[in-house]
């Protein structure tokens, strides 16, 4: 057996049995998934997943960053490769490194996933290697492995991507068109049409302006292109917009300077700056187009990109090497909170890979400003430890309902229900600790061990 | 049952054995409050207390910050009314969103004075909110409910107030030529005659001048008023001072080129970094007068005041708009160190919003400087969480006698008794942790729940 | 009884019982100790230690800044006096203030030296100051006492030194020469000689040309001298080096620009900015040279150095009064990992005095570099709590496999085994956590539990 019935529970007896009483009630609860990198495009075409290896190693810069920072090269991972020459190959190195994952929560992910949906019984190693991917690429082969029926399978009531304010939104208009009863909403994320150090950025603009029809050479062309495209986002079930910047800084700049300031980014000579004041002004804009028009406005900043030149190079974005920063929000968001902080419109969900600042800042923020709300740990945190610090950090000032429920974030279709599981054990651990404190009641632990799971999420993200 | 006899003790029944065994000891202690916003004049007076709303409500931004976090309007709380037209109605919007507190600590302080004060025992809601309004405005027109039966009741054997240094000190006057036996002392806290950038500092600066009767035009002279006042605030039992500056900044200037600073600062066109070094040079001056006349010294640094631009212009200041910010002891103490750090006469008590700095700067400071002591958790860390994580990451380098026991610091009287009441029991509650670690023997541990409970606090603060 | 079998082992029975089980594996494993303190000269000399107070006050600065911190002065305890006058007055005001140590590693270190080593059973205090004075005095006196028996005695397998590159080693070399059969050591320490803030900067150049006659007045030359003394050392067993810069800032010039700052560095008047950039070229030609010879290259950086400027000029370097800074990673090192981050064949270990750098930047950057491993928890933080922290914040994203098993970084000989025995039960009790988690199984925890105490540090070290 791979995975215990209770695991993640406090091992104290009188805590323990409250904590399985909460799960209970809410294990079975179906998952709102409002944040995450799922390729709409697998159900829209709705074919077989590949082999073990594309499907678990190859997408998840989790896996192979931690094979690659222990000596195994991505090339014979095949990283970056379309189709895999000698995916058992692959599959083998990872085998023969499993170990490397003790005590991560992508152990714990990939277990889930290896029992629950392959019925594998044995840790993965060096010797059940060819098994596994036997077995794995048996399975996939079967009408119960497509994308759909796992969507239906992993009891999802809605599904959230992250789409580039380019993306022609094709494949969720094909979901939408075709008969399929699903709810799978695209995310508005406007990173290559808003940040000037985003790689193309000036032939990002003028596309935006060809699928828009606006003259994106004036200010008032540009904001117009972005407020058409959030509406055919939202045509699409879209709720909710993703700002992924390097830090959280926003501007308030009056409109002429902002106009002005547009002109010499598109000149294409600015200095640093300047681009990072036009991100910030950019935020701000965009938190006045969502009191506009409802979009629900989620910021994830303090990953320095890239951070591996040579992995960059040849491998390009998202491959692993992105590190955090120390990232600051008290004096970096106040020019937007001046502007719009007290509108109760707005939903502006923060989120932080630097969790110095949950009780220094983002708890004290959040317990204030309406329009703010805190975001679940995310990435480097999204895990058992991590959820735990997110919990008591910021729950003694902001308490529970200046959260969002969970975020799986994830490009591992596959490892969604094991997130969510995760998530909801490490809740229903945390709210037990508070009852056998008490510091909380029976009743009043169930009615959170559900808002937490289903009720937070839904609202926050209007979904 | 509001609140259990067991709350926050550890769930492991041998450790939570020792925890109570200790509590046992302390749980009837004296309260020792070095550090606090209560209001003299309220035992000057000794007037009834309002009603429930005027009391729970009104004063308290931990309360109200929350609910505003959350889309309910100050104006329907009737924040900064000095008389609610509807205090029933308030009361009614605040137990209608009692909910928002689980888990924060001012649910557990409100439950213990509605359980031990009023003898409520079911919690707050919407369904019982004018049951709890017409018991709580009965008692309070009650002598039980006198601010000095209270302060009885409460079991104080000392209350420390905080006041500006331009205060008259009429109630403190007042108590002290009053027949009853209690101690409630100021402190001297000189901000807005310290801190250019404080409302109104040049008039601020005169007030000095006169109420003193020195010149306050010249270095010398200001300095003078300054120590004049300290003297009046001692006259009346004052043996701490208190100084909330924004960062914790200090400065070592010659007496010549302070004084030329003083001179541009009191013509008003400095820039903020020269403001800054007069807090910062300040800091260093006011050390120095403690040398001189045995008043401990406290920095209470790291918030970013008044952040919510909108509730300052329509509320003004301390409304739960102040929000902590990153903050740097290590090189900003040091010229202030330089100058005084090995004094044996001198106490200065450093507090922080910035937990990250427990254990990377402050017990390195305090395990070192013999003047250094640590404040307990400040504010929004002021929790049972926040306290642990105090503990857990200071101890083991400065050890207990570099701290100082608790200090309340509230607004509101009637939390007093159970803000102590959670200090207590989380001080056992880790103490019992050690002692479990064998880390600790249980004598030790039992000297040790003293101290922290009432020996520290006695002597740092010399009361 | 001082110290309890028990110990440091989570109260939870289930727990506890794995942990005991995975501490009886590694309890008797054989100590590497892979980075100290220590001196060469006492195994070279092999004289017995002199008396309790010159052992165990005098040379641990964790001791005296504690008590100099509760207005102890140093000179009542005759810090830097080569011969104590009163070494039974000094035990005598140690002992008087034991109790400062309650809930400090530092307690727990001496106890078990007192119990293990000397047979001691009652606490230390001013009664039995004397009593205890006359035993370890005694046992001092007798053979089993010798350094090298005690090293021995402690079951010690390899034991590293720290050397100024300036070091002639001849006590590294008198004990290669003898007939004794141990492994003592050096590790290549070049601050001196790299770091123009040092004291006496030039001189030690020169005597740097001298030792190795290369001409140290040219870039080339003196980077030749460098490599002749990484050489000399590696001869004598050194197989790292350590770096204890201010900060872990790296730098990528080209040679010409090296040798041009080589060159105004010489000439001596440099701004600080252009030390520091040397500094940060310095730990980039440092790990250039890993590479060509295979030494592990080590960072120490964020402490602020003789903060306390009164203690510095009357005692000098490294007697407690270093105080932590925030400290950088992610940016600081991107010039190194730019230029050799991806390399196999280098292994660099990062520590840091900055515990919020522990799931922010480190777990992050050695969960992907190849080169980078992270070493154990440093100074302030090599305590229970600190390890137990470290192990939470980075195992998740680092795993175990890049973490380098403990350091005892210690000046105490005497402190060794209790200090590593300390980092073995706190690691089984984390690890039996995550079994009773249902995180990891039991066979699993236990080839950890071995890799943790052994193996890894081993491997990291190539020892």
């Amino acid at each position: 057996m791979l995975i215990h019935e209770d695991r993640l529970f406090p091992a104290e007896p009188g805590i323990r049995k409250i904590a399985k009483a909460l799960y209970a009630q809410v294990r079975s609860l179906p998952i709102i998934s409002p944040h995450g990198h799922t390729q709409a495009s697998w159900f829209a075409k709705n074919e077989p997943f590949p082999d073990p290896a594309k499907l678990f190693v190859q997408p998840d810069h989790y896996v192979y960053r931690m094979l690659y920072s222990q000596g195994v090269s991505l090339e014979d991972l095949e990283i970056g490769q379309a189709e895999l020459k000698d995916p058992r190959k692959v599959w083998g190195i990872f085998a023969r490194h499993y170990y490397l994952f003790r005590g991560t929560p992508t152990r714990m992910w990939l277990d889930f996933a290896f029992q629950e949906l392959f019925g594998m019984e044995e840790r993965l190693s060096a010797k059940n290697a060819d098994h596994y991917f036997d077995v794995i690429s048996e399975k996939l082969r079967t009408p119960e492995f497509l994308p759909r029926a796992l969507y239906k399978h992993f009891n999802l009531e809605v599904l959230a991507t992250t789409n580039s304010a380019l993306d022609s939104l094709a494949d969720h208009r094909a979901i939408r068109d075709s008969n399929w009863k699903a709810r799978i909403v695209p995310t508005f994320r406007p990173d290559s049409v808003v940040d000037p150090d985003f790689n193309g950025f000036a032939g990002n603009i003028a596309k935006l302006g060809e699928q828009t029809g606006e003259d994106c050479s004036t200010w008032a062309g540009y904001l117009k292109a972005l407020r058409v495209t959030r509406r055919q986002f939202q045509e699409l079930g879209c709720t909710a917009t993703d700002h992924g910047h390097p830090t959280a800084q926003t501007a308030n700049l009056s409109p002429a300077e902002a106009g002005k300031l547009f002109q010499l980014i598109l000149a294409g000579n600015t200095e640093p700056a300047q681009n990072e004041l036009f991100r910030a002004q950019m935020l701000t804009e965009m938190a006045r187009m969502s009191i506009e028009d409802g979009l629900v406005m989620q910021i994830h900043p303090g990953s320095m990109r890239n951070h591996n030149h040579l992995i960059f190079e040849r491998y390009g974005r998202d491959m692993g090497g992105d590190i955090p920063r120390t990232t600051n929000y008290v004096d970096a968001l106040r020019p937007l909170l001046d502007q719009f902080g007290n509108e109760a419109g707005l939903t502006l969900i923060l989120f932080t890979l630097d969790e110095s600042t949950y009780s220094r800042e983002l708890a004290p923020l959040a317990g204030h400003y309406p329009c703010l709300r805190l975001g679940p740990p995310w990435w480097f945190h999204d895990s058992p430890e991590g959820m735990m610090r997110f919990r008591e950090r910021v729950t003694e000032t902001a308490g529970f309902y200046n959260t969002v429920g969970f975020n799986d974030d994830t490009r591992a279709f596959l490892s969604i229900p094991a997130r969510h599981d995760m998530a909801r054990r490490v809740d229903c651990a945390y709210l037990a600790k508070l009852v056998s404190d008490h510091r909380l009641e029976e009743d009043e632990a169930m009615e959170l061990a559900h808002d937490l799971t289903y009720g937070l999420a839904k609202k926050a993200y209007r979904l």
